[in-house]
């Protein structure tokens, strides 16, 4: 992509594209203490499932180097701002897998009697490896999902499952960038996602930017535009996939989903392993966070429902698209054999 | 209600609630020419099918008075300006129909010789009756609708057909504030209705000062609420009814006819007659007014796509309440008798 969504500063802090600023500016920000990266993930300055991933990992790796330096770095240190980092949003399954990988990383240089040096050394590598095989996964994805895509396909979607959700081609939309560089001509209606917009303000940005045609609409435009019979499919990204299948995803998604199993419309999922959580038997067992009222207008004396996701059944989704392969049902034997 | 939406001021022009300034602020307009009537219903200050009816009909008979003292308000005259309110708005039926009893009134008495200022008092007296006429209609859908709500029941709306949207006690909300009136404990979930945030601004004000809970959510959250097995019905107003049935009303009516479908929830429509076009035999001979790409966000290059309304088919809609009892399928039998 021609923009960077995340790396490190010279300096060793976690350098970023603040999203809660685009389309109308691209800030850069700087973090390198565990609270700041609480922040910047809660207030969406980072956000897309496997990008918080690596923002957490990153974001320990580089409050660990710092604490190395002030000899404070231990194995109580990572615990604790592991979970507080973990604990920033609940629904995604991405954070958890990164933050595992670096509690591993970790354990295993304490273990093995590193000094704080060089178990910070060892998590920021792993947290670039997490970052590289993000983009892997992306990039696998993209290669997995375009023969989905026939030339000259409309495809509807939901929030962004892109670039900026991941820091490689994204999720979804690497499905659709892949078919773009093949030469297939896409275009994409993308639903504005209230109540944050990231489908007005960052999915019109990078479809803009690459050069693949992109129309706006309110989400609940979706279902006429599904209904006029001009849409090819539907496909979103996810931020936890249960074991059966079942998939939180962007609040709004589950109506997508049954609006296109109503107007006979593929309805598609694309999402890497990370976001596969094999220990959540179905989808009512995800956490889905609610966010805060002010979030949403509503005049005084009314109350405000405002959940980040919601749950698509397994039995809407037509296929996910895996850097591992297009999942079909029945989901469970497929799933289990990402984890093999 | 226990505010005004829409009267004369003592100088005879139309004074009424300016509601883009809702809920922050209640500010009252005064118009007394065409332009600004104009204006006042293209900007959405006045809105809802009914009272943009209303509002045009006083708008014209303000004017009308103004032209009668400077000599000019001739059949020419009526015809032109009533043109111009007419095409403000295309979408919505009961602003024909408001005009057509106007030109009637101005061409009888322009017929029976009367002079400019008898023929602007006719037409003063005309916009009265109209007013009268759509808050009796209110009255009676609430009286006929309210039998479709049990004690306790919790009622999901999009966009505002309250009395916002009429002058009288609404139409969808009519039905509630009916059985609230009658002891019904009744709680509302309102979808923001983007772009314009109709039901976040508008329906969550007027169900607050009358006491009835109501809970904001993003339009597309509709979809996990009526998951969720809450919500008895869908309850929304109506821009135009076709001869058949088919109902066109704010964008996101028909997803939600079909979320309901799918939930069996049962979906209901609640109109005066006003609103029924008996000369369009089926939905998609009604006009849709598509709204300016300022309404949206996105990123530079992107396009938008926004239409202000979309259009339910009759099969998904259970029943539709009017001032004339309930209308039950098959419509075209049973609209025909509306006009009997």
């Amino acid at each position: 992509m021609n923009f960077d969504v995340i790396g490190w500063s010279s300096n060793g802090a976690v350098r970023f594209l603040d999203q809660t600023c685009l389309p109308a500016k691209e800030i850069y920000r700087e973090v390198r203490t565990i609270d700041d990266m609480v922040e910047a993930i809660r207030s969406l300055r980072v956000r897309g499932a496997p990008l918080i991933g690596n923002a957490a990992a990153m974001g320990l790796a580089a409050a660990a180097a710092d604490a190395a330096e002030q000899g404070t770095l231990t194995p109580e240190w990572i615990e604790d701002q592991a979970g507080r980092l973990e604990a920033a949003r609940p629904t995604g399954a991405d954070l958890r897998w990164a933050l595992e990988r670096m509690r591993g990383v970790a354990a295993r240089a304490f273990e093995a009697g590193s000094d704080g040096r060089t178990v910070a050394r060892a998590l920021r590598a792993e947290a670039q490896a997490i970052m590289d095989h993000q983009i892997a996964m992306c990039r696998a994805i993209g290669e997995a999902g375009t023969e989905l895509l026939e030339q000259d396909a409309t495809v509807l979607t939901h929030c962004n499952a892109g670039a900026l959700a991941t820091g490689g081609l994204g999720t979804a939309l690497a499905v659709i960038y892949v078919a773009h560089d093949q030469g297939k001509r896409i275009q994409v209606y993308s639903c504005e996602t209230r109540p944050l917009q990231q489908g007005a303000r960052l999915t019109t940005w990078e479809l803009a930017r690459a050069g693949i045609p992109v129309t706006s609409i309110v989400d609940s435009a979706a279902a006429s535009v599904l209904g006029k019979g001009t849409v090819d499919l539907v496909l979103t990204g996810a931020d936890r996939i249960a074991a059966n299948g079942d998939v939180a995803n962007k609040i709004g998604t589950y109506g997508l989903a049954v609006l296109a199993k109503a107007h006979r419309i593929p309805f598609y999922v694309a999402a890497p392993q990370s976001t596969f959580d094999p220990t959540l038997a179905f989808g009512e067992l995800i956490p889905i966070e609610q966010r805060s009222a002010d979030e949403l207008e509503a005049a005084p004396g009314a109350d405000v429902f405002n959940p980040a996701f919601d749950v698509t059944p397994a039995e809407l989704v037509t296929a996910i698209v895996t850097d591992r392969g297009i999942l079909r049902p029945p989901y469970a034997e497929a799933i289990k054999t990402l984890f093999d």
